[in-house]
């Protein structure tokens, strides 16, 4: 059975990234700098080595069990250069977006531009992934979208002990109203805890 | 060697109370009802019964190892009253206030009111916890002028598994730059996720 899972790397204190793009680079390093040393993660990007470890086995675990991914459309500008002609995603992509555009294909995968909403986005990559996860890998906005439409099944935070002090809060605009979650994971990781989350819905 | 501890119960997103106070009750209650049914905390309410649990353990490890308590004006002013004459401390309380009043004893307390700070409170409690822990319990004040004036060893955060959207956020009022924190528990509890961090001074 399909899940939609949503990944984010997130400080103790709730930023996922930096809202003054002057502090864009050093605040999306420190909160992701868990990942890059990883072997799956590097495997993922084309280069070899990297530490093996419970992290990087969860890390493997994500890429696995997902068949196809939703983005925001500002983490499709940010990534479509650097990521070049063999993206690190080898599942479909769907990108929620204003803009229409034809779908891209890249070796591996072919990115759908959706412009009917995110919730379009979530059940054209369920077909595509065949019974696998639908993984929402960010921005916030769609994250933050998900949750307060009560789209996701499960919350993946792979938290970096720090507190930022400010930036862009994952919690903001989550919609009103509790939402009660139960723990699956509770991992310590290096560098990193792993806390994955299933949402009642 | 006297640490400063600061404890906190804490939903995922990050709110340890309610900014409106017709919500204060259902969400103190909903943020602490981990603590409640557990065997540690009844008995210092003066209870019998309760769960024995690693929840329970870690309870009763942050009694005994706790010398002195440091608290914010609000927590006493709620807290006076239904602690009555036997109050659930066992150990010198210092109260953070700008009013002056008299050093208020209660069997197994003295509460005594400081009024030149939080880094004057914390002083007189690592004197009068005579090597043990020196413990912030709140509220959220408290803990934000700690953390922004770099005064904390340890942060323990009982987390909850609920998103609130909406309450005083631990997270606000905390200072400028960024402070690194080191994870030195991750432990899952019964309604609750156990994470103690070291923060790096």
């Amino acid at each position: 059975m399909s899940k939609v899972v949503a990944a984010m790397s997130i400080s103790v204190d709730g930023y996922v990234g930096a809202s003054d793009p002057e502090q864009w680079f050093p605040v999306h390093n420190r909160v992701h700098n868990w990942v890059f040393g990883l072997a799956a993660w590097r495997e993922r990007q084309g280069m070899t080595g990297g530490q093996h470890s419970v992290s990087s086995d969860l890390v493997a675990d994500e890429f696995t069990s997902t068949g196809a991914y939703v983005m925001g459309r500002t983490m499709f500008d940010f990534g479509e250069e650097p990521w070049g002609e063999e993206p690190p995603f080898r599942a479909p992509v769907f990108v929620v977006t204003h803009r229409e555009r034809e779908p891209l294909h890249r070796t591996g995968t072919t990115f759908t531009f959706v412009t009917d909403g995110l919730a379009s986005a979530i059940k054209q990559a369920t077909e595509a992934a065949e019974g696998r996860d639908v993984f929402l890998s960010g921005g916030a906005s769609i994250v933050q979208q998900a949750i307060a439409a009560g789209l996701l099944d499960e919350l993946h935070l792979h938290q970096t002990p720090v507190l930022l002090g400010t930036g862009v809060r994952l919690w903001d605009h989550i919609g009103a109203g509790w939402k009660e979650l139960e723990p699956i994971r509770v991992t310590p990781g290096d560098g990193v805890t792993h806390l994955y989350y299933r949402c009642v819905r």
